[in-house]
């Protein structure tokens, strides 16, 4: 199947066997192996194979079946690691994060103390404003 | 279509129309709508309609398609909010931050100095231990 790439991008380079993994899982669309830079042991990435770097341009197809890899990895490292539990990320654009930019999926499995920092306070927003951005949202949404 | 509910979850009640939300989106498996406790500006939930509560027990296609929701009302943050970016972080299990036993997609804009912690720091892993860890993934992948 053919697809976007991208010769200087490190995911495309993987994809293409030019570059070494820790291969979990490869399909059609997708494939999965070990972040080597792991915040946690079992940190894994579900890639899209084709060079789409955010979630506003990846075909929708092609994101549900990264969401059915990320899925797969994640009953995996329930099932061998033990975890208290899991996170799935996906980070878009510098200021979310994002170091590559080639659509990816973290599977964070969490350990007691661990070092992933993913929480926030909950406090009750202010609901004029929620309505008022609700409104913004729903005006663009197709 | 009928799906598993829990009358005592409170993203059951959104569901069925017992108690409110801001809804941004609704289709046939899947609803989107503001959380009232947010983080950022824009912060909304995609939400699956039926009562899974982690991605290890979701089917696959409803997860496929809380996805496509997620990316629909992502999409729309970046469209009428302008953010820095945009993080999806779906979490299962207490351990991982989960708050509600429902499985929900976070679709959390970004801006410069905001409050979420999302990022760690890169450091390469150790690469035995990484692939001890891959092979040990791989044996229960299903």
């Amino acid at each position: 199947m053919s697809h976007p790439t991208d010769g200087s991008c490190i995911f495309c380079k993987i994809v293409a066997g030019q570059f070494p993994c820790f291969k979990l899982f490869e399909d059609e669309t997708t494939i999965a192996f070990m972040d080597i830079n792991p915040v946690n042991p079992g940190h894994a990435l579900a890639v899209a194979k084709g060079h789409w770097p955010t979630v506003d341009v990846i075909p929708t197809d092609v994101l549900g079946d990264v969401a059915r890899t990320a899925q797969r990895v994640a009953k995996a490292a329930l099932a061998a690691l033990e975890p208290t539990g899991v996170n799935l990320l996906q980070s878009n654009g510098p200021g979310a994060g994002q170091s590559v930019p080639h659509l990816h999926v973290h599977i964070l499995p969490r350990y007691p103390d661990d070092k992933v920092r993913l929480n926030w306070v909950y406090e009750p927003g202010d609901k004029a404003e929620i309505a008022a951005i609700c409104e913004r949202l729903k005006a663009v949404l197709a």
